[in-house]
C-alpha cells in the first residue's frame, strides 16, 4: 500500500473502516465513485483493497494527511467511529487538515446535541459538519441503507448526488436519502427511527408471545401467521425477518430457535435518548417508553427469579386460539403500530419546531421506505398522509388511519383484554391503547389531578369556564381567587 | 431593623423567604431555635419579623455577611431558593463568607447531579453542602415536613437534631428525617418520592375516572368512595384530599369543583427528572413514566381536539356499576400502588448503588410516613418490609405485599380489561399489570426481539441451555458461532 497519493483524485473518503465503514466504502466505490480509505490501524485499509479493491477504485492512505491530500475538493470525508470521544478525536484530527469549504460527514450514531455542538464549532472555522443518521445495518451499508443527514443546505450540494447515489431506493425509485434539516435534526430523526424501531420489535414480541401463550400456536405456525402477516398491510422487513426467527430450529437441539435463545433483550441507548428527549419536549411518547422499559425489565435476571411465584394465571391455561384471535392480534398490532408512529412523528414535529429545524415529515416518511430497519410499506401510507396535510396534528387522525383504527378498535380493545385476563404482559399494546383513549376522552381526570396539585401545592388551575388563573383555598374552600398569571 | 448584630447568637439561618422558606424559618423558631432570617430583597425579612415575630427568635439580617456574622459556629444556613442559577449564586454568595466546618443546607428542589457539583466544589473548601429534600409543601414546611438531607455524615451531627426539632413525626413518634446519604442521595430520593407521587395520583385519577365512566358514579358518590377507602388501607393524604376535592362544588356554578377545572395537568420537571433517571440506571418505572406521559398529554389541546371523534366506546355506555365494581377499582389501585412504589424503590436501590451512597431504604420508608404528599399507613408496610429483608430484591415480593397482590389480582385484571373494552384510558393500572405480568413470566418474548438483533445487527445473544455469546449468520443459518464477548 502506497502512502503517495499523486493525485487528488477520490471524490469521497471513509475514515474508520469497521464493517459499517468498510460497507460504505464499498458501496461508494461499486457506484463508480473513486475513495480515499483510511483507518486507524492500516492494517484494516490493506485488508479492505484487498479483499475488495475488484469492487471500485479505492485509494488507501496511511495517515490523515495522506487522505486528506488524496480528496478532491471541496473534500467530502465520512467519518465511520465510534459515537463519543473517538468521534471529536477523528473529527478534530481532520478539521485540522481541512479547508474552508470541505464537508465532514459523521455517518455515526451520535446524540444530536453533539453534533449540534460539533457543527457549530466547525461552522466556526469554515468546515460543513453533517451528522447523518445511517440505518439498515451492515447490509444496509453495503447495499443501499437509509440516510439522514443533517448539516448545511450548502453541503447537501456537494454531497447529495454521491448520498443518493449509494441510497436504498424507494418501491417508486426515489433515493432513501433526505437533507433533513439544519445541525443535528439528521441525527435527531435517526434517534427517533431507533425508537421507533424499539417500540415496532416489542409489538411484535407480545404479538408472538399472545399467539403462543393465549393462541396456544407454536413457532413454526407462528411463523406462519407472520409470513402470512407480511403479504397484507403490515408488509415489512421486522415482519419478514420475524417469520425467518420464528421458523428457524436450532441446529444444535432441534428446538426452536426463540426458545434457546435467553429472553434478555438488550440496548444501546438510541431508544432510551428517544425517550428522554420526548420527555424534555413535552411529548408522550408510551409506546416507545414501554419497549425500553421492557428491555430492561426482561435483563433483571434476579428481580425476576424473586417475582416468578407471584400470583397469576399461567400461560398453560385453555387456548384463546382460533383464526378470529389471531386476526384480532393483527389488528390490535396494525393499531398499535399506528400509535407508536405517531408518536414517533409528533416528538420530530415537536423537536423540528423547537429546534427551528423545519423538518419535513413526509420526506422523513419517505426516505424510510427502504434501506432501513423499519422499512415498510406502511411508511408509503404515512408519506402520503403528510404529504396530503403537511400540518396534520396527529398521524392518527389521517383519513386512511382513523379508518384503519375505527376497524382495529375493538379487535384491539379484546386483545389487551384478553393479555391482562390471562397474565400475558402487554405493556406495548396496552400503552398505545390508553394513549388513544386518552386523546379521544372528552374529559380527562387530569382535572383532578390539577385540583389535587392546587390544593397542596398552591398550583393554581385554569376553568372550563372563563379565563385566568385560579386557586381555591383548601382550608376555607369558599370561592375560588383569581391569581395573576 | 438593625443590621447590627453585636452578638453571634443564632443557631441557624435561613436565607430565601418564599413561602416554603418564610414557614421553615418560623418552624425553627416554634421549636425554640434562634433563626437568623436574610432576603435578598430586605422586605420580606420585615414582613416575616413583623407577622410572626412573635411566634419565636427571629435575627433578621440585611446582608449575606450580617447574616453570617449573626450565627453561631458551626453555623448552620438553610438556603431556600429557585432552584438553578440563582441557587448557584446564593451559595457562592455565602460560600465566600463562611469558614471551614460552617454548613449550607440546600432546602430547594435542585437536581441531584447539581448537588453532587456543588457538594464537592465546597467539600474541597472545607464546607459541608447538604443538599436536602424537603416535602410536604407550604403547610409541611411550617408544621413539620419528611426531610431528606444528603451530604456528609459530619454534618448531620451539626444539623441532625435540628432538623429532627422541626420535621414531621410518624404515627411511631419518630421524626421524619434521617441521613440519607451522602452528597447527593438526599435530592435524589426526594425526586424519585416525587416521582411516586406523579404515579400515585395519577392511578387515583384512573380509579375516579373509571368510578365515574364506567360505575356511573358522580363526584359527590366517588367522594363518599374515596373516604371510604381513606379509612382502609388505602388511607393517606392523597385519598383524603381526593375525597375533599371530589366533595367541593365550585362557588359561582354550583357545579362540581372537578368538572370546572381544566382537564390539563402541569408539572413542574422532578417527575420527568425520576424517569430520565431511570432511564439511565435500567430501572424500569413504567408507572412512573406514564403519569408523567398523562400529564403531557392532557396538555396537548391541539392533539386533543383534533383526535377527539376517533372511534370507540363513549363514556355513557351502560354503567358497570354496582360495589363489586367499587371493591374491584380499591384492588385495582391498591395492586397498582405497590408497583409504583416498588419500582420507585427499586430506582432507589440502584442509584444508591450506582452511587454508592448506601441508602436505607427502610429508613426512607420510614421518613415518608408523615410530612410528605406521599405520606400513608402504606410507608410503615414498607417499612416493615425492608426492615425484615434489608435485600429485599423487590418490594413486590415481601409476605404482606405478595399476598395483597395475590388477592387483588384478579379484580385488577378485570378493571384493566374494563377500561380497554370501555374506552376509557387506565395507562398507569395497566402499566403497573404489564409490569407485574412481566415480571412474573417464565419466558419474555424478549428473545424474539434478541434474535431481531442479532439477525438485523449482528448484536448476538446468549443461550439457554450454555454460556457464551452467539451469533447466527442468517443468510445461512446453519450452526450458531460462539462469539468473543
Amino acid at each position: 500500500m502506497s502512502s503517495d497519493v499523486s493525485t487528488a483524485a477520490a471524490q469521497i473518503g471513509v475514515t474508520g473502516l469497521a464493517v459499517m465503514g468498510r460497507n460504505l466504502a464499498r458501496n461508494f466505490a461499486r457506484r463508480g465513485y473513486a475513495v480515499a480509505v483510511h483507518n486507524r490501524t492500516p492494517a484494516r485499509t490493506r485488508e479492505l483493497v484487498d479483499e475488495f479493491g475488484g469492487e471500485g477504485t479505492f485509494v488507501p492512505t496511511e495517515t490523515a494527511a495522506d487522505c486528506v491530500r488524496a480528496l478532491a475538493r471541496p473534500r467530502c470525508l465520512v467519518v465511520m467511529v465510534k459515537a463519543g470521544e473517538a468521534t471529536d478525536r477523528v473529527v478534530e484530527e481532520f478539521a485540522a487538515l481541512l479547508d474552508e469549504g470541505d464537508v465532514i460527514v459523521d455517518g455515526g450514531n451520535a446524540h444530536f446535541e453533539d453534533t449540534r455542538r460539533r457543527e457549530q464549532q466547525l461552522r466556526e472555522r469554515g468546515i460543513h459538519f453533517v451528522g447523518t443518521g445511517i440505518s439498515g445495518g451492515e447490509e444496509g451499508a453495503l447495499h443501499g441503507p437509509s440516510i439522514m443527514p443533517g448539516g448545511s443546505a450548502e453541503s447537501y450540494r456537494a454531497l447529495g448526488p454521491m448520498l443518493e447515489s449509494i441510497a436504498a431506493a424507494a418501491p417508486d425509485g426515489s433515493p432513501c436519502v433526505t437533507h433533513v434539516g439544519p445541525d443535528g435534526a439528521g441525527h435527531f430523526v435517526k434517534m427517533v427511527h431507533n425508537g421507533i424501531e424499539y417500540a415496532d420489535m416489542q409489538l411484535i414480541g407480545e404479538a408472538y408471545d399472545l399467539l403462543r401463550h393465549a393462541g396456544g400456536l407454536e413457532p413454526a405456525q407462528i411463523a406462519e401467521v407472520f409470513a402470512d402477516w407480511n403479504r397484507g398491510r403490515l408488509n415489512s422487513y421486522l415482519i419478514g425477518i420475524t417469520a425467518e426467527v420464528l421458523a428457524h430450529r436450532d441446529a444444535d437441539t432441534g428446538l426452536p430457535f426463540v426458545d434457546v435463545v435467553l429472553d434478555q433483550a438488550e440496548q444501546k441507548g438510541t431508544g432510551r435518548w428517544t425517550v428522554k428527549l420526548a420527555l424534555d419536549l413535552g411529548v408522550p411518547v408510551n409506546g416507545i417508553a414501554e419497549a425500553v422499559f421492557a428491555r430492561a425489565t426482561s435483563g433483571h435476571a434476579d428481580l425476576r427469579r424473586a417475582a416468578r411465584d407471584l400470583p397469576g394465571p399461567r400461560p398453560d391455561a385453555t387456548a384463546v386460539g382460533g383464526a378470529e384471535f389471531t386476526r384480532d392480534i393483527e389488528q390490535a398490532l396494525y393499531a398499535a403500530k399506528i400509535v407508536a408512529y405517531a408518536q414517533g412523528f409528533h416528538q420530530i414535529a415537536t423537536g423540528s419546531a423547537d429546534y427551528r429545524w423545519h423538518v419535513d415529515q413526509g420526506r422523513v416518511a419517505a426516505i424510510w421506505r427502504a434501506g432501513c430497519i423499519i422499512r415498510a410499506d406502511f411508511l408509503d401510507r404515512i408519506r402520503a398522509a403528510f404529504d396530503a396535510h403537511p400540518d396534520l396534528p396527529a398521524l392518527l387522525v389521517d383519513d386512511t388511519f382513523a379508518k384503519a383504527l375505527g376497524q382495529a378498535q375493538q379487535p384491539w380493545r379484546r386483545v389487551v383484554a384478553t393479555a391482562a385476563q390471562r397474565g400475558i404482559p402487554a405493556p406495548g399494546l396496552s400503552a398505545a391503547l390508553a394513549y388513544y383513549d386518552s386523546l379521544r376522552a372528552d374529559r380527562l381526570p387530569a382535572a383532578l389531578v390539577q385540583s389535587q396539585r392546587d390544593y397542596f401545592g398552591a398550583h393554581t388551575y385554569h376553568r372550563t369556564d372563563r379565563d385566568g388563573v385560579f386557586h381555591t383555598r383548601w382550608a376555607e374552600p369558599q370561592r375560588p381567587e383569581e391569581r395573576a398569571d
